[in-house]
């Protein structure tokens, strides 16, 4: 496989993203220079209240050079570079995630309900991964804090659950099928 | 049953609802004192062009008043009124939507990626509907048209469909099972 | 009266109502899942800062259950369901309110100057509530807080007060006329 | 009178301005470098179309260089510099109006229920004028068209009327003295 | 001269101005009457915390009404009328600046990164200032605080320095030069 | 070279790229699902009217893939990916951009005036381009067309010019500096 092949940058938003992803919410401006979070300080308000000192580095990460870890059951693992990894994003209505499949693996449905995401491929190809070897994606976001809900995960293992015979109707399937779900999706202890 | 206890009035957001409309897109300002929607004028904008001749009429509307037909697989109805039943609030950024239930009814999981939801019962209980007589809510929005996505729906049985080996990782299920949902989902011919 | 005659829903804006109220104001959007208001913390912020512990309770009210008590000189009662009565409303750009109508009842004309107003009718007719039995009907707002400003109340009892002379000129009547309003408009002790 | 007297530039926002102008609507933000207001272009958009050929004279007006005419009830005279008056403004967020008062003139109670308002006094005082000479204040706007709603004129003389009895209930006078006020506001045949 | 030609009042945006200025961040609405800065309160917040009491004097300020000493390098001075000088411009989303040029004055190239603005000729003519008195102009911006950045002086003094060689290659000129404009724009000691 | 190295994936913003890019400008809320640009359709309005017929290929660019010529002056290359290359963007507030450096080259200063830039580093170093092979990094926006000002070249080769005098002034140099440096940013012929 040629450099070439396996570098092909393309930028492109599947139709199943913008399905999932046309929220359209973008950040309220910011009202001064800059607003480094203080993300454990109180109290809490909208976003973050500013830290005292900031510096250089809180305008910086380096999570996303390294490839997260896709041995799980969707073969995929999503890493962050939001306000909670960077917290000089605060104020600012940006951030970026890095999305990296195994061979056949899958980010599974799910929506941002903060943010609209555009999506750059990093590596190999993305229809799911059908490819032999990994995939990775840069997304970017117009929200320092996109948020995240799996609609799998969210709708069949959340606390306090949604009842089985709301997920039943909803999907129409039975009772035994729901819990098969459940259990199939709930974290491992 | 007493008048009173038929018109509990109360005004809820079940964690359901909130777990799942927290999204905070808020329509852009407007420009001017009334845009009246032209909804089938031509060159399409991002909301609606304006209407030559307004009336009081754009302003008014009244399908909420009927309850909606509940005899369905979910036993529930969504009436909207919003910019396209009410071309005057075009530009203004709310709506309403009338949402009926039969006795053990349920409007199926779903977001409005446009706005943020809040509900007024206006008759019977609102957990599912656990009651012997029919329930209905106002919700109201902050969109002139919110949108919205049921779930179950949009990812069992759109066009084009998302792939069955997607689904079936998704929702760590079989093939059969992910087109035995579809089937029991798809619209009746 | 039939059971149909009595619960007429409609949904209208009167032209009254827009053109006072066609102010286009929506909140900020959130920047986080929650963050319900903590009504009495310090220190106060654009909205409120975020409580500590919120519970299922922090969305929920039950004030709109109960009419308001119209036996006023308005003939009018207005129940809010904002931020300050649902304090998970914080940072989520909508509320409700509740507005009981005496027969020949009025709800006089004012603004709220942070939002746009959608009227649901629950019961009896609205224009003025010419009717012989009461009315009632659900707003709508696109912000947490709509605010709300009587104009009569707020130019003639408002502390400090505007000038007699002012109102005199504005109203293009006598002062002793402008003294007289104030009395009639004034809270009674 | 000095030359420094007569110009004493001073800002600030009169109490009875903030209590009716705290009204919070920012224009949407604009999407490209500039879109000049085609004021009689076709179809109506929210704010306006972008006209074809822009030149520098539609980001310039002198309107705001001669003192408006005050010899009328109120004694005073708005003149307005937004988008109407300079088509560059359209997607700009901005405008101006200046403000000129004839001794014991008062520019009467009104709202803009598009923008927020600072004034700049340009000449004389301004607490009401109760001055001997003239005044005049330059008013800046954050809305390319901020509207204007004269509370007195608007109640009594709009069309559609507003019903008698409803302003006779709001302002607690007689049907005559309504019938009063509404033949002294209303304009000269 | 006569008094007309000196208060030749217009307003007009210079193109120069427009190429620099078309800035389109509009402050996030206000979610309350008023909140007043508590311009040395803790936290730090997006914007500033509310003062506890607020009185009318935090609406007013007094700087435009004298003119900038413009005896320096550029002929000119820029006195702003800001959330720093009125704290109850804090969530007002407007502010003013008034510039004054000395004959043959410039105010820099600058761009403001908050907001837009409109100018307002208070005196003299704005072309640079080429005439044989003074000019000075009243600008307004939709931001409470517009914020400010001076090309040449941002760019060739500020700490950290921008290397050198960066500057060099961006305007194509020598490291001499470079180090002589940045000794002629450095502030005096 | 190890793939490690020539990889190195770092997300990170340099303070000269804030110091000049702190613009919190985000566009509009979207008001419809999709509005596909048509991009030469008429008539021009805020961003773009919608294109009839959309296809997923209007949500999808291949530009990314291809490094930029940066065998110029300042050994850079910008490569768009906004609304003009991908249409799909309109109303959806996001856009990216790559942007290639060779050994020893420079992305000049600039501003964006639309938009807040997020930078993740493809390849190399970026501190200017310090190192013997290119590197490579892709910028994100909150905003569809964030739109660029090249500092040096708007000042001094723009049409109509920034008068000499006034860049004389603005960075304290004799005109002929200023020619020179007109002469050597001017595009070639």
């Amino acid at each position: 496989m040629s450099a070439f092949d396996r570098f092909l940058f393309v930028i492109f938003m599947v139709f199943l993203t913008i399905s999932f992803n046309e929220v359209l919410a973008s950040d309220p401006d910011m009202l001064q220079d800059i607003c480094v979070a203080d993300l454990t300080g109180k109290p809490k308000v909208n976003g973050f209240i500013c830290k005292e000192n900031a510096t250089a580095y809180d305008f910086f990460t380096t999570v996303l050079g390294t490839p997260g870890a896709t041995n799980n059951k969707q073969g995929s693992a999503v890493t962050a570079a939001n306000v909670m990894q960077i917290p000089g994003l605060n104020t600012l209505g940006v951030s970026l995630a890095r999305i990296d499949y195994a061979p056949d693996g899958l980010n599974p449905p799910h929506t941002h309900p903060r943010a609209t995401e555009i999506v750059f491929v990093l590596e190999g190809e993305l229809d799911k991964n059908n490819g032999k070897v990994p995939a990775a994606v840069i997304a970017a976001f117009n929200s320092q804090l996109p948020g995240t809900q799996a609609i799998a995960v969210t709708l069949f293992t959340s606390t306090p659950p949604v009842p089985d015979n709301v997920l039943a109707k909803a999907f129409q399937i039975s009772i035994e099928e729901v819990k098969k779900i459940e259990s199939n999706l709930a974290p491992k202890k």
